[in-house]
């Protein structure tokens, strides 16, 4: 079978050597090209030493040339430059997942307010399907543009899923406290993700208002059929890769819940649904596409409120970025949707 | 002025070396014993050689003649030691300040059914105060026994306070999501707590039920003056000192929360209300005895939510234990209450 | 083809979990079985949920039937356990694999000395084959008992073989400076390694004597034909997996360094030598099986010292032990000595 | 008795909130100003909130009238600033402590070759004292301008000193391995330095040729009274603060060497020699200004090699900078040498 050709717009972030670490172990794939302005006509493997004898290529300038003949085009780069390429690839034929946040949002106004910018592909939203394959997945088979979904919102959407869809929680009070290690924020030279910094310390961010808020809104309410209120506090954690979402929801009817979240994830191939109990770590999923779920209802045994506890763990960079591309991908050719993201966590 | 002869028991723990630390520094304290079980007659700088140069005693056996004469005796042993103990010590006319739960709850039966063991020194739970100077400060200026806080309930109750005492916010709905560095699991022999399991890695423990649950809703309750409802979550977070609570609560009486804050802790010397929109974190009260919290409404400028969003930090090892008991231990023998306490956290 | 069958003594160790994560993604291999005398019973996916999905075995005891119709047993046990054991599955036609230092050192006396305990299956110690196949490739195929290297040694030998077998340095005065990830010291229940202990944290250990020594001497000397002279320092360092060593050798006849590094290890398909200048960090060989080497001659342009500095980095989990253990499984069974190993480093 | 009064410019580098939390401390300094040029007019605990409650001042913008009036000033600011403002401070009877690298070699050409620019104050190399108390205190006590030590160059010259002053050890081939916590490359928005690449890894850097490998040479050839060699490799540790160096001296005269470093240390407030075979970790000195120093000749108790290890340990931001700064302040102007740095290490 002739392989896909993919190509990887910016490819110095995390999201872009994370693409080249699961592509290059791809069965069904070969890499086409990868971009960098910066890091034009060196070696990937120079960048990333990691990647030497893996990834044979150099960095390309970003030009359209570069990506002709690619089958997929992944967009790891910045906000707003997949709006700027997008068309032209699209209209030669070739699918694209953009990583970035460019058509996550289908309402362009609420888009333009939160990241303060006029939007210049806005006819491209209606085409863009959201990634999340546990939600929308017949679309994302279909699609030609996939938006991949931020990491906070997949760890929270998966999680809240299955309550909002059976309409078993108050769904305007939610609250998705959640803690990132410092990878989500990109690789990027910024005091405040030095290691000096950001090491043995613990704090939340963005807490009046952070970007991902507007997209597990749109997503919960295309499950709740209906606007839902959700608080959402975003943490920086000293380690590398992981989010652990604990969720809160206020029970308005009594089912039992676990065996809900295993009928409802039981044929998906990413989503682990814990034994009643468990207390997922995030090294549970280190470099592996998978999300793992456990549900309490605290305390046992004693007066128990009436509030129920989800922990959702993803790793940032697989199920929440790249790994969750490359399953996009999988459903855009009709691949076996697992097709080269059989990584085994890595743990210790 | 004649300095205040203290005793440590247990002295090979976290709490146990930061005492020493404090007290090693603190001007109207000389150290009379400290005792060890294990380390016996071995010198403290040797277990510690951060201490060389600064203690000079070694580890006495855990004999209550090697405390006769302290004024007031620490004990930062585990549980049940100064139940067994503490009695003697009182008689004796030593004042009391235990860094263990073993007399935190003034319900009895309650403690035994969170501590799965008979309490047996039960009459003294009575006299016992539990020594958080925010809520009980004159009661503990009178005490010769102090319960002192678990660190959990020490940040969450201090975030809550103000809310719970002026009645604007749903108290049979609170929510503690709470996240602590290692130390705050002790100086122990477990795999766990290895670098190599608690590194790079971010989990939730003791979901079901959680020791410090019944201690914050008693405290939460005594401000209240009425049950309250808590869900709380603790999380292990890979650092070492430091806890950040961030606590949720729905608001039912609008006020300006700001000035609310402000004004309760207006002349609390340990309490930090820092400016609106602030992200404390941990490392900006490493190794000091402070609590800094900063309000937050979100999301700012969208549809508020009905949520109040209060961040509360703290270093666990200082106003979450040890630092508390020396300001416990000021206000016990009338001592200026922030003496030995001006440490300077130490960033980065 | 008929695939291998695999078991494992002692899956609960570190080299344990990541024998099954390798063996788990390797195509010509199934296991048979997984001994843990604490777990016995247990499900593997229940002790490390990472391999959810991935392992569907529980613990056996650890009892010779557990083993039987292996085709090869990896012993992840602590010393001992392969001395008390590999007789009987040899003798059953089983070939072994031992993880720990049972068989390394080929003088009895020496290890006696080092491990101050009796050896009870001396007489195994001259069929076993020191099992680093850049030294020992034929021998090992032909091995039917394979003393698999530590990790120190691994990723020192690998430095100075080149320097060694040229016969261009003083082989009497090399000096090993060689940090390692809390890993290498095993999964372990101890104070010392805790993230509240190593974390932020830096120091050596074993300075006095450690038994990693005489295995590098005793391979070095292979290579020179006569005893060397080593000065060996181990340090414990704040991160998971990773060994990093240092080497510096005194120059005894000038070559270029750099071509005799690359010309003998050309056709090693594990051994990456680096271009001149490089600085190799821990993490390119993270979750890999391989050791990356680079050549220095400090200080650059300026009065030249006439000392080489070889900087040498493994993973202390893969090269360093569980995937050195299934290169040279693949070299016992004639399959490619690739196999099974071509994961990607994990970067970040 | 009046307080000095301390100016510091370039308050927002590690070394300046490191000096901000000595000097907040220190019983006879009163701060007088801290400039910055990119937070003029800020408040320095709205940049540092660990600050808050014990420094006052906001940040001035770094013009001369600023620092008028103050004692002394210490130059926390990067290599340059130095010797474009010292002279005007010194003339206008200022006494000047430098952090940075400005005056550190009396060989201007030499600072030149390794700096890569003109030094514009060579005039002033003359009268500026290389500030390392244990070498140089009688002529610090009388400086006017003192040029404080490199971390690395601290840590490497105490561990080797007492063997120099000696003469027992091969000047010519000395090795010095030093590691070192990330804060000792500054407060820096660089990618090399963010978490996720710090994090979990391992490396050296600057094999080719580090700037303080001129430094540690220019002192011991002082101590030696003749040139000397020495190798020196940085590597980058996944930790916040400390510099543990690992020292190999040739032995060419055996003494007892125990001996030797306990006498040359004996009156140094600030120098610990620890028993015969301790391995000092890097928290033991974490936030205090100390080095503490062990010795070692392995292996014990078999074939002994002719080569001494040392280990030193420092704080590189306390004796590695700005608590040696402070010391030097307080000889210079007859404080007691210990004056404000009673701070005990904090651990863990």
């Amino acid at each position: 079978m002739k392989k896909i050709k993919a190509g990887i717009v910016g490819g110095t972030g995390y999201a872009g050597v994370e693409l080249l670490r699961l592509l290059a172990q791809h069965p069904q794939v070969e890499l086409g090209a990868v971009t960098s302005r910066q890091q034009a006509g060196v070696s990937v493997a120079t960048v990333f030493p990691a990647l030497r004898g893996h990834v044979e290529l150099s960095f390309s300038a970003p030009e359209p040339a570069a990506l002709r003949g690619c089958d997929v085009v992944f967009f790891a780069a910045p906000r707003g430059v997949a709006q700027a390429h997008a068309r032209a690839l699209l209209d030669g034929g070739t699918k694209v997942v953009d990583l970035s946040a460019d058509f996550r949002l289908r309402d362009v106004a609420e888009w333009e307010h939160w990241y303060k910018q006029k939007h210049t592909a806005a006819d491209l939203v209606k085409d863009a399907v959201y990634g999340l394959p546990e939600l929308n997945r017949e679309r994302i088979r279909g699609a030609r543009l996939v938006a991949n979904p931020g990491c906070y919102p997949t760890a929270i959407v998966l999680g809240f899923l299955p309550l909002i869809e059976a309409g078993v929680v108050d769904a305007q009070h939610l609250i998705a406290d959640a803690k990132s290690g410092v990878s989500g924020a990109g690789r990027k030279a910024e005091t405040r993700l030095s290691y000096s910094e950001a090491g043995d310390n613990f704090a939340a961010y963005g807490v009046p208002g952070h970007r991902h808020w507007p997209e597990m809104r749109q997503s919960l309410a295309q499950v709740a059929g209906h606007e839902v209120g959700v608080v959402f506090t975003a943490h920086l954690t000293p380690m590398i890769r992981g989010i652990h979402a604990t969720l809160y929801a206020r029970i308005t009817k009594e089912v039992d819940f676990q065996a809900l979240y295993e009928k409802r994830y039981a044929s998906e191939p990413f989503v682990d649904v814990m034994p009643a109990g468990s207390h997922p770590d995030t090294r549970s999923v280190r470099a592996a596409n998978v999300c793992r779920l456990a549900l309490h209802r605290p305390p046992e045994g004693r007066e128990r409120s009436d509030t129920l506890v989800v922990l959702s763990v993803i790793d940032n960079l697989v199920k929440g970025a790249s790994g969750q591309a490359v399953q996009n991908m999988n459903l855009m050719f009709g691949l076996p949707e697992s097709a080269g993201l059989g990584q085994v966590p890595v743990v210790p």
